[in-house]
């Protein structure tokens, strides 16, 4: 039977291991790493990122120049290693595994890995790896690593480092564009033995320090060397075990960034950090104690098969792990894949709709940072609208570090290797979303300093793009809204039509008519001071809220002659795909609209977000 | 009659310029300007400031080595000048002034200076400048400066520039102190004639990008030119200028740092901001507006004379300058001159004692990030007190970028020579301050999401150190507190003793009694969620609780015989000071700490505020 607060696994599988280190990713809402094995040879990828830490590189794909904004994978702080008698460094694809198991511990945030192996020298060792990034203090984390010597002795040379050599490529697709994003400014080990990987992203130039202390266990350190290979820095020492004997080595490191609050700067904050901060043992009790308080308000148990509490379980952990209290602090949105790997370069989609209910009833002041995320860009969504010949704000489907839109314009379709128009930029409901959390984080909280100074101008600044969107048509005497892309994100044109996006998408419209209704609402409701302030500050005309209402009341939804409601305005008329023949004929049909544009060049979706395992 | 929303000067007077100019002080909350002139001459001092922007330099003073934090001189955005028929450059200094008129719109937040003279070669002219610092958009500025010949013609160059030369040496007491706090990384003009100041602070490596653009209204602009001149950058042109006619350039600022939130690189976000933003009258209207919303919020009418009512909203406007809604999303305190000059290095004091329970009413979101700034701080009060061997938070009596102590050790007494031990940072009831602010926050706004989380924290630590530092005194059956300075500043130690610090101030005890009842208190108020999780976090102990309770109920308070409160214990026993005897001999004794120290070598006075007027 599963444990309900566990996942774990008893066979290495290198086919599978991507996806392990995603699932297992540790993180405290400002930092995370991937669970990937510290040592070489697991065949995965490892991955550090900080939450809105973004760089913009500029890449040329198939002849086509493209600049693309990427959460950066910084500075790597697991490598760990040893050799025994002047051998070669441990590496897992050279050993015969004998017995594996992994397990990461949800109630408190901790991933172990057990693994017992025999070498090509037939000396056969365990190691066990210990790993946190801590809850209580979100700058830091701590690894203990322990090399157990079985049937053998020798001579035994350690290593532990930081690794600065590190690129964005941890998904495939994205494999030919530039993934250098970090810059090393110095690589540096300080006489008490701190390595310090001193970095600086490319064009964004957010300086990431890290800082590294080390401390070996079980053996007397007569003395640590310092050696540099490459970007990378490793913390080294030369010992002997004796068969039976354990050596472990406690890693503690710290992350600091240019843009951290209460520093004077990165390199001092990360190196006396790592210094105060003791190993992995020190760090425990005060992570654990912050993920069993951070547990305790959250509700998660529920009848039914452990397997479906323990998944309940592990989305929420990787929720808190993306937005934590941590994260209240911070300037970040809510990447669609969380801070787990670079698939969506982490960017920030819609999916804050899915995700801020849950946080508004537990943790409503990092809701609130995820709302106020939104409007620090309101100015760029504002300039955005204006820029469509729109008034009010067009918050972009994907956002990034400043609020514009990142989404490509064109898209490579590896299937046909055709460069097509990307439309996804038209899929305009994230503003919908944004306008609705604001306005259920309120109705659940009651924050009324955010709504009168930000929400409400959120709200308004949106209905009014909608309102702008929507046009009337006099044949139907309806509101329509074309040209959009849908929630569906595979119906970006007509057949045929080379005029980008559908009309009248069902979701966007309901949705618009909500909103504009709301936008009404929270004018009604405000007190006259804030109102006043807001229509002066926003210069809304008194004609503008009779113009919502008009609108909302008459925005065209598309119904089926059997009443029920069309996804949009033609759905029925498409013709139906022979689905059982396009799965025959490709297997996986998850990017059908690579498939589709190959086959004809004329499928009507681009863009899709395509769902990476890793 | 005074205008009661406007300070004005009809003289121009050099030797009040530098008041003048920290008086006409504009800013936003994030960005400040002082008054000063924008053309060579007048005998002022540039500055312009951003909201918690420190450096740290090292500087060698009389064979002694000290490192200061200061709040950054950055680059000057005034500079402004002209010259006719190829002579020299306009200045100040070298004309005969006819006119003059000085005005500071406390209502608009607009600087305005016209003045009327007649230059060596006999042309009379008129200058008027006016400013702002953009209230609706933190990182704005504007100036329109407009030359009138009134009885000459010729050919007029016009400059106009960013000035990024500038150090940190308005205060001269500090002038020995290294000063060059800004490095500059490059000097540009783009090709639509933007200027750029890349810069960095030296040691902080805060990046500080200012970006400006230029508009010449009255004649048409053939050609401008952007002429280099060491750290200085100007946008120049060369015109006809007939008599009676006039020529006015319009200049638009932007500030952007590392720092800032919703950027993806400063320089690029400045330079986007400056093109977007329009001259001096475009920006006008939606500043005025701001300023306006914010002075409909607070109430500054009240009977008396106009002078007096002046002084208030004078007062008020300085605070709004430097605590404004824009503040509430960076990470400052409370300077103790404001964002208006560089004395006291901008550090933060305990001075928002004085004006949080003003935000608090006001501006409740201001007053919360005044209170957050400690937060964020409370690891570096809790590394200080325990590294003064106490437990809790202590914090520091001078505080800047990350919440070290920053009040100097020694302090060089310029009129005896001698270097002396400064002991200001035993003034702890800075720490009561904090946690007396906490209390009346939470009590004026009910936010309760902040006491919980943070609040309460700051509070139980800050009772924490105070419990410590009070030792049970036997013969008296009385807990003392020893070895502090109180808010007088002046008493440092007893005379004749080494010790530093004197004995149970009244304020300090008496509000330390205070602070511990109020957290018995919020622990006995807190739900017991917020409580239990509190107490585990900082692993509270059951008797930590009653500990406050005794030392609160048995606190010494030092009476003097007839009834009142001694300032502290032994105060009665010092000797009185002939007070007439020094003012003859001295004049201006403010700084008697020096006068004695100078005197005798035994002041108890050493390291007091003095309050400089520039």
């Amino acid at each position: 039977m599963a444990d309900p607060w566990r996942l774990s696994y008893d066979r290495f599988r290198p086919d599978e291991e991507r996806l392990r280190e995603a699932l297992c990713t540790l993180g405290n809402g400002y930092l995370a790493t991937r669970g990937a094995a510290p040592e070489p040879g697991s065949g995965g990828y490892r991955g550090s990122y900080l939450a809105g830490c973004y760089d913009r590189l500029t890449s040329t794909v198939a002849g086509s120049r493209t600049a693309d904004e990427s959460m950066v994978n910084v500075t790597d702080w697991l490598p760990w290693s040893y050799s025994v008698d002047g051998g070669g460094w441990f590496d897992l694809s050279e050993v015969t595994i004998l017995s594996y198991r992994q397990e990461l511990d949800l109630r408190c945030g901790v991933l172990t890995r057990q693994l017992r192996y025999r070498d090509t020298a037939g000396r056969t060792s365990t190691v066990v790896q210990r790993r946190l990034v801590d809850m209580a203090d979100p700058h830091r984390a701590a690894s203990s690593v322990t090399l157990h010597a079985e049937d053998w002795s020798g001579a035994v040379r350690l290593r532990s480092g930081l690794d600065a050599s590190v690129t964005n490529s941890g998904v495939d697709r994205y494999a030919e564009l530039a993934g250098r994003h970090l810059r090393v400014l110095s690589l540096a080990a300080d006489e008490d033995g701190v390595l310090v990987a001193d970095t600086a992203t490319v064009q964004s130039q957010v300086r990431v320090v890290t800082a590294a202390t080390h401390e070996l266990l079980g053996a007397p350190v007569d003395r640590w060397r310092a050696v540099r290979d490459g970007d990378r820095i490793w913390w080294q020492v030369d010992t002997d075990l004796a068969a039976g004997g354990e050596l472990t080595v406690d890693k503690t490191v710290t992350y600091f960034t240019s843009r951290d609050r209460a520093i004077c700067e990165p390199r001092e904050a990360a190196t006396g950090a790592a210094r105060r901060a003791g190993g992995f043992d020190a760090m425990l009790p005060g992570h654990v104690l912050a993920w069993r308080q951070l547990w305790d308000g959250i509700r998660t148990t529920f009848g039914g098969p452990p397997e479906r509490l323990r998944a309940v379980r592990l989305h929420t952990f990787h929720l808190l792990q993306t937005l934590s209290p941590h994260t209240a602090d911070l300037d970040v949105g809510v990447p669609a894949r969380g801070l787990s790997g670079e698939a969506y370069r982490g960017h920030v989609f819609w999916d804050e709709l899915f995700v801020v209910p849950t946080l508004t009833a537990w943790l409503p002041e990092v809701a609130r940072a995820v709302l106020q995320y939104r409007y620090r860009r309101l100015p760029a969504a504002r300039t955005a609208a204006a820029g469509a010949g729109h008034v009010g704000a067009m918050f972009p489907w994907q956002s990034g570090s400043d609020g514009r839109e990142q989404s490509p314009t064109t898209h490579l379709n590896p299937r046909s290797g055709r460069w097509v128009d990307d439309h996804s930029h038209l899929a305009h409901h994230v503003g919908l979303a944004v306008a609705f959390n604001v306005w259920q984080y309120h109705r659940a909280t009651g924050d009324r300093e955010f709504l009168y100074r930000q929400g409400a101008e959120i709200l308004v600044e949106v209905a009014r793009f909608f309102a702008s969107l929507a046009r009337y048509d006099r044949s139907q005497d309806r509101y329509v809204i074309r040209g959009v892309v849908g929630p569906d994100e595979f119906h970006t044109r007509y057949p045929g039509s080379d005029r980008p996006g559908i009309d009248n998408n069902t979701y966007t419209n309901v949705m618009t008519a909500w909103v504009l209704r709301r936008a009404g609402d929270l004018l009604a409701e405000l007190p006259e001071a804030p109102r006043i302030e807001l229509s002066e500050r926003l210069g809304l005309g008194t004609h503008e809220p009779s113009r919502w209402e008009q609108v909302m009341r008459r925005l065209a939804v598309p119904m089926l002659d059997n009443g029920l409601l069309a996804q949009f305005e033609g759905y029925q008329d498409l013709a139906e795909l022979d689905w059982a023949d396009y799965r025959t004929r490709y297997g996986n049909i998850q990017r059908l609209d690579r498939i589709l544009e190959a086959e004809g060049g004329t499928s009507t979706a681009t863009g899709r977000r395509s769902r990476p395992t890793c």
